[in-house]
């Protein structure tokens, strides 16, 4: 249930779209409403849009040119380099939430406060993997979140490389007792994925040990990526993690060649009850409408490898830096603008589902 | 003194050439040798390169399309799948000469043999950083080669970030007892790379006491550079280690803030006597001219790190594979074709330069 990172920014930037549109609808001559009851037309909706023609303009300018600009960059920078990475459940991500706190605060927004969320809590641990045959090769690994420890004397075990789920489920009886590495081409991001959220259950309903699965990107150099998987019940959990796009080409050339693989991993991870944490809210307050609200967001909990500064330390400061321009240049929106900084989004958008359930009714 | 990558493939690009042009002058009308003895015009040579399309063709065809598709890629991976990293001095380098001898006899050129080479022996140990001012946090190193180690318990220091050997010099009282970061901006790897070269003896010159080095490289993700570098005569020796681009740009922010950086770092590399080692060398002897020599290379050794496909497996077996598609059409060439695989290049080109004081004579 992770969301993905780009599908989520496109979906933010439909929001910023919605946002600078005043919630204007997207099909000509069709009503906003679902009830038919708001009667401005396409054309209507035009003009209204022309009206704002000077306010988007010194919006730009004070983004571009004027006293904000590099702003939002300077604010990350700062936010980033001293908070640092922002796990869900961690001391940094509380640290995170307090920064922000109070930094919205200073900024002069309105009804800054926070949104209590349980949150998962879930440490990496130490973590290696090696090859063993056909020779030594250290195998660059990072543990999928939710993933369980190996045994504390790690696992050795037979490799068996397949390209695909169909390609398991036809092999299955090979699986047994061994690791399954995923050798998945990448298409891109949304369809590959699932081999990350799903291959430790797949491989282990065929009676895999553990889990490695290449990194769902285009290339790795030595750094694999991570990401959230999931478990399922009734099926036994096994460690997981991926590799490098490299050592799953190479595992598969050898495996081709009829090369005998063996792996020793070790994984150290933990999971622990879930944690407090809160969703950071702001606002400006709207003029006519203030029970409407426009909504603009991104998520302060990164993964731990990293800094959090793209995935979504960018996406949450924009959506700030939306209300501090609207702020510095004194204007008074109709509807209400709300910021809301999401916890636990890598973990399957823990936050924002809890602020659907809570808020759905308005 | 190491040679770099791109020059040496551009060189390399630059021999290939001059082989399928069967060593003609590169200037219209001017003679071959130096001493004019050659009456070949301009016009001479583009007749003689007319009447060699036919096999040119041939030699083409087979590559592409013929059963040589494929084959120098195919026996790359075999190889670097099967040797893994090979460092001057390394039992991996052994191996893989040992591996390149018995391939080249097996694929029936002439004259194969080695030629001994005495080679630097350097090792990374163990080695890591980690930042424990402001904030905790993992520095990704790797080590340069024929750096020496820090004491058993590591260095611990404040950092001074410069952009350039000038402003280490202008802040040289600042440096004293620090570890120098230099985050220089990548221009371009020739002009760039003499931050790695010099870094730790210029950072010792003004009294620090280790150097770390922005990668040579665009972007890092996770993953530092290494590289040979050199100390001086009468300078003293400090641990010097290369970081990523984006740990090199967040110690530059912090310290342009005013922020105190202090660096833990633990290097455990260690420099052992000389190794034997050997230039692999095989031939296709020449039917009009043996003693005038054709000569095609690369470099069997690599970095500790990563398997050294690329660099220079791909230079080493496109070498090797003009040789065969050669000797698989059955051409007897005027001249004689050498393929030299060198040793430890990565160290300064130190196999290639004793082959060239050996047979500069001729």
């Amino acid at each position: 249930q992770a969301i993905c990172g780009k599908v989520k920014r496109e979906k933010m930037k439909y929001v910023f779209l919605v946002f600078f549109m005043n919630l204007l609808p997207q099909y000509a001559g069709k009503s906003l409403r679902r009830d038919d009851s708001y009667p401005k037309t396409f054309e209507d909706i035009k003009n209204e849009i022309a009206g704002y023609t000077d306010i988007a303009k010194a919006i730009i300018d004070l983004a571009v040119h004027g006293k904000a600009q590099n702003r939002s960059y300077e604010r990350l920078a700062v936010f980033a380099d001293t908070i640092g990475p922002r796990l869900s459940g961690s001391k940094n991500l509380d640290a995170a939430i307090k920064y922000m706190f109070s930094a919205l605060q200073e900024d002069g927004l309105e009804n800054v406060h926070l949104e209590p969320v349980k949150v998962p809590h879930w440490e990496r641990g130490e973590e290696f993997a090696m090859m063993l045959e056909p020779r030594n090769h250290s195998i660059a690994i990072l543990g999928l979140g939710s993933s369980v420890a190996t045994p504390p004397e790690g696992i050795t075990a037979e490799v068996i490389v397949v390209a695909s789920f169909d390609e398991l489920h036809k092999r299955a009886q090979e699986a047994k007792g061994k690791i399954v590495v995923y050798n998945e081409p990448f298409i891109n991001y949304g369809e590959t994925v699932r081999y990350r959220s799903q291959g430790a259950v797949e491989a282990a309903k065929v009676g895999a040990v553990a889990s490695l699965i290449r990194s769902i990107a285009s290339f790795s150099i030595y750094s694999p990526h991570t990401g959230w998987q999931n478990y399922q019940p009734d099926v036994p959990q096994i460690p997981t993690a991926c590799i490098s796009v490299e050592d799953a080409e190479m595992m598969s050339r050898m495996s081709f060649r009829g090369t005998k693989i063996v792996v020793h991993l070790k994984m150290g991870a933990k999971t622990y009850p879930d944690s407090p944490s809160f969703n950071t809210v702001a606002e400006i307050v709207g003029s006519k409408y203030p029970e409407q609200i426009v909504l603009v967001s991104g998520h302060l909990d990164s993964w731990d490898v990293g800094q959090g500064a793209m995935d979504d330390g960018g996406g949450a400061f924009i959506s700030w830096e939306a209300l501090s321009l609207i702020k510095d240049l004194g204007l008074r929106p109709k509807r209400t603008l709300r910021l809301v900084l999401w916890t636990a989004e890598e973990q399957g958008g823990i936050g924002a589902e809890q602020y659907y359930q809570l808020h759905k009714v308005n």
